[in-house]
């Protein structure tokens, strides 16, 4: 039986993650720690009503470390010291800009997709410690990857994909250093996702991302670890840029 | 003739270019514009008393944006309107820390090697508009290459590692929305050099370092835009991580 924590869970691809490890008996999954700046949506607010006590809130807001180290103890009292299994780093945001020179949110973009993880990882870190996967996944991007660069040359969030390729050094940090600790911490790209963040003209609901997402997590071993993995999925082969083979994505 | 602005030069790399460029004609080299945090060193001051008013100095803070923008007039009056050849964006901080977990500092250290190449690039662009060459040279490091980071696994610069990762994808962004409007951006490691930040047991001296980046600088054209490219120095053709072959650096 293992314990989740999820953040940025009020919606999208985090709370299609909460909904799909509820699906799973209680003998797989235990607790389902799914955090929020906020007070619960409705929507989240349902899948937490439907859970029988699995799914636990918690509000912190990740890009304040102060608010972050508030919400441990609730967290470490809730489940009487057992641990975190897996900690999923799915806060993310990934606003337009006309230009690079237009960019004018760079380090508050690099606030979310970064220093949240940063925050949310090493406070966290003494329950993943304690737990037995000790998996820490941080969602990341194949917009984010330097030899993909061309294929996205016309999405215009240049702030996404600077702090992105960052995210993904980080992850390659704490993977390389924690992997003798027995930790396995990588990223994964979820596909391109009809969330806010993702658009309508995405090729996957975000069910579907979730679904291939957590599958990526199960199987994920020592290969894994400080890379960005893609998600696989029978009929998306192929597609311009959104190839959903699985593997490991070039940096 | 080539008007130059070049950002941190009080000390190391920065310092040694513009002595560097001073070392050439006044006919190749028109003004030199050597920007600073705050009032010029010793060194600094000593250069500029020797530049017959070629070396001029600049006081912004290049973190801040307002900061940033309060100097363009200063540069924009001073050479009558003549434009910018030649940005070199050279501020670069890379702290240590005992670990990942350790690391708390990495907004800051954003700040210093990313922002402030978003800000100055951004504010100092219209003066580079009017110049002939149109070159933007953002000093990176091959510590910050996915590809090396087995070679400089136990360099505990994770801050370092990180920020300068987003830099090269910040690079990469400009390089790419700009290189249709006649700009070469690009970014230039300048080898392991014995500087506050390379420290006492790096490989070559910043005076090496600068005249083999002013090198690569030279030389660059159409195929280097938005790549990290390597100085090229004889005899430290291969090293431990350090091989100054030239060429581009793999992500
Ligand atoms: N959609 C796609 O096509 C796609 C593709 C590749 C990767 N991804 C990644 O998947 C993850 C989830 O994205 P999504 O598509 O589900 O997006 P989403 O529906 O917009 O949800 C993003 C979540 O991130 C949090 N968040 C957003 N802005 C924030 C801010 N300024 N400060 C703090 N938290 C903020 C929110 O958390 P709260 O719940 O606390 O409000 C929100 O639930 C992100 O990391 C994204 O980069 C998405
Ligand atoms: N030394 C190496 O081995 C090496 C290797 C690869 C790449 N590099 C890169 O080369 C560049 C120059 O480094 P260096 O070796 O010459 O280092 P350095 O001697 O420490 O000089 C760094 C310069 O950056 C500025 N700077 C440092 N911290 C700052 C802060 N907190 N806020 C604003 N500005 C700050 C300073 O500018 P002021 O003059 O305004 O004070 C200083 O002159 C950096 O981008 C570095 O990453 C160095």
């Amino acid at each position: 039986m293992s314990n989740y924590m999820i953040t940025g869970t009020s919606k999208g691809l985090g709370l299609c993650l909460v909904k799909e490890l509820l699906k799973r008996p209680d003998s797989s999954v235990g607790l389902i720690f799914a955090t929020t700046r906020s007070a619960p949506t409705p929507a989240l607010q349902k899948t937490i009503d439907e859970s029988s006590g699995r799914v636990v809130n918690i509000i912190f807001n990740p890009v304040d470390i102060e608010s972050v180290k508030a919400a441990l103890p609730a967290v470490e009292n809730h489940h009487g010291g057992a641990g975190l299994d897996v900690l999923i780093n799915n806060v993310g945001w990934g606003p337009f800009a006309n230009g690079i020179k237009e960019m004018d949110n760079l380090a508050e973009v690099f606030n979310v997709n970064v220093m949240s993880v940063q925050n949310v990882s090493t406070v966290f870190l003494p329950l993943l410690e304690k737990g037995k996967l000790k998996k820490v996944v941080n969602i990341t991007t194949t917009v984010s990857s330097f030899a993909y660069q061309d294929l996205f040359a016309r999405l215009p969030a240049p702030a996404y994909k600077v702090t992105k390729a960052a995210l993904n050094m980080l992850t390659l940090q704490w993977g390389m250093e924690y992997r003798d600790k027995g930790f396995t911490i990588f990223g994964v790209s979820p596909g391109w996702l009809k969330t806010d963040l993702g658009g309508e003209g995405a090729n996957l609901e975000p069910e579907q991302g979730a679904e291939a997402t957590m599958k990526v997590i199960d199987m994920a071993g020592k290969e894994e670890i400080g890379r960005m993995v893609n998600i696989r999925l029978e009929g998306f082969e192929d597609g311009p840029g959104d190839r959903y083979q699985g593997g490991v994505v070039p940096w």
